[in-house]
């Protein structure tokens, strides 16, 4: 998408990667709002560390960057013994993989990119397979994204105020985003709507990212509490939610999404509003049968017991980032940090892929259409 | 309740009245859990504006604070004139009142310092009746919470895991506090159990407040997101939520509080799990027949675009505090920030009052036991 940093509006796709210095290009989401800054993952190591540590997050774009990070990693491979180039290969997927456990499109992503590479029969016709195939992945993200804007577009009327939670929009994703694709899309055909964001701590990123997102495109939104839903719905002030995913089982129709998700779903219920989920086809998981066996990924319990902020009134710099963390909890207590939960089928009323919008339940018999292979 | 505070272990009541310097003190609790400072306010609109600030916040402590402020103002007036000092307490009363909105105890506490003046027949007489009653509503705040905390004990159980919002303890009222009153009771029959604290944001008092209670009271306890107690409730963690109020319709068993709390309540309706409301009876509003008819605070954006706390590894002072705001969400986003909501009936298990435990809908009912005087 377009951002407009330090006065200057130019595209921007949130993952790219440079072939001639073999690096991934990354932009640095911890920092933003408050900077706006590309890095460079200089090996897989970095890489999978980027996606660990949060540089990087979001389906779509942990997916791409671990794609990229297999490619990365079978390119810095030196040799010609496509034994020992697969174990390497391995190795890096391995690293990619643990590095977050709930989302389902690095696995995705990579396993894709280890199918393409097989055609090759020496080492660097697969280290050039593996670049192309984790292009054409993130290439995909983006078309699956704009896809699931036209899709959505539709839900979206004049004067509708729309809640989300987290960030699924072109941050978390190589662009244009999932659960913001149809409200870009419906911004583009005229229509008028406003947005709440979730703040969605422990990390903010509806305060943070999302918001960002929207300030950048012109949307109307405000930043809401988490615990403000609730109530909004009840005064009748949200008409439509949508969401993103990490992982959706293609057998159960379950959502798994940053936690806080399932609190609005079961809210959107009761009060009768319209609970999408808008995934790119990399993010459907065919394997697992319940939702109980989805991995929910605890985090450090410092990202509940504080926040992180710019000192009020200070000019940010981007050379010394005045990025602040400031403890709020009381010093001598401790936390719990899930970051996801799973929300049931009953609870969604459709989700927006690329090729249609469907119930929950109508995905494993459209599983031929969403990319089942099995 | 006993607190530590640089080592020395001491008893404290929130709120106090100096009748020698005709000033309140009040635990300054925008400070903790990061310092333990007892400020003074010198004349009533310092004590309006404490309210109004949230130096002081919470039920019975806005309530206790109102009903000493008003003694105060009316302790501060020179002069015979009974018509001009009517006048004059009226004035205070009404500054008093439009502190805080949501609250009735504020309203409640003053009332009954007005009914008991009237007995007097002179300026002089008046004033000492209402500081004697002012006195008298702070006492019965304390017994109340207590007795609260003896009906409540037995619904906690060896074992369990409760849920609190926000932060109904000691600090919320004279002394003891609400929901937190059956948690010290059952800790004093030697009963172990386990206490969720939602953060409660924007203002962040579970993690602030209730987490320095619960640690100061060697209570097990962990901080967690907003977004959170929906998964551990749906994989089986919550046995019990606890909260308490800002107003409750004694017609309707309505149940105004924290923002968020509805949430919880909903989320514990669908997980089976029981939800109580511990309320003193200075919390009952007896008039309005309708929960909708309670005016919800809308409290400044700031609150939600950031967080307050200390820079980590700071060493904390005293004397020059080193609590700093840091804006977290985009520079160029707003905020919606109401401060409270409110739960229906259909969704409480049981109000957990001074005089016995009730089903919502019996407020009515009992209302000669609850204090109902209409």
């Amino acid at each position: 998408m377009n951002a407009t940093v330090h006065g200057r509006t130019r595209h921007y796709r949130t993952i790219t990667f440079d072939p001639a210095r073999n690096v991934v290009l990354l932009v640095e989401q911890r920092l933003l709002p408050h900077e706006f800054k590309v890095v460079a993952a200089k090996d897989f190591p970095e890489t999978a560390a980027a996606i660990r540590d949060m540089i990087v997050r979001g389906a779509g774009a942990i997916g791409a960057t671990a794609a990229y990070g297999l490619a990365q990693g079978a390119l810095a491979f030196h040799g010609r013994d496509l034994r020992k180039f697969r174990r390497h290969v391995d190795a890096v997927y391995q690293t990619l993989k643990a590095a977050r456990p709930t989302a389902i499109d690095p696995v995705n992503a990579m396993n894709g990119v280890r199918a393409t590479m097989r055609a090759g029969t020496t080492v660097e016709e697969q280290q050039q397979l593996a670049l192309a195939a984790a292009e054409e992945f993130a290439n995909e993200d983006v078309a699956h994204c704009e896809a699931i804007g036209r899709r959505g577009a539709k839900l979206i009327r004049n004067g509708m105020n729309i809640l989300t939670h987290c960030n699924a929009g072109w941050l978390a994703f190589v662009d244009v985003g999932t659960a913001t694709a149809p409200m870009y899309a419906a911004q583009a055909q005229g229509k008028k709507f406003h947005v709440f964001c979730d703040e969605t701590r422990p990390r903010s990123q509806g305060a943070t990212l999302t918001a960002w997102e929207l300030a950048q495109q012109k949307i109307s939104h405000q930043v809401i509490a988490d615990n403000a839903a609730g109530h909004l719905m009840q005064r009748g002030e949200i008409d439509l939610v949508i969401v993103g995913s990490d992982r959706t089982l293609g057998r159960t129709g379950e959502v798994a999404n940053k936690i806080g998700t399932y609190t609005k779903a079961v809210l959107a219920k009761r009060h009768g509003i319209p609970f999408y989920v808008a995934i790119p086809l990399s993010t459907i998981d065919w394997r697992l049968k319940s939702g109980f066996d989805i991995p929910i990924e605890e985090r450090h319990e410092s990202e509940v017991l504080g926040a992180w902020g710019v000192p009020m009134n200070s000019k940010f710099k981007i050379q010394n980032s005045r990025l602040k963390y400031v403890r709020v909890a009381n010093q001598t207590s401790g936390a719990r940090n899930p970051g996801f939960d799973v929300t049931p089928p009953e609870l969604v009323t459709g989700i927006i892929t690329p090729v249609g919008i469907f119930k929950p339940e109508e995905l494993w018999k459209r599983r031929r259409d969403l990319g089942f292979a099995g």
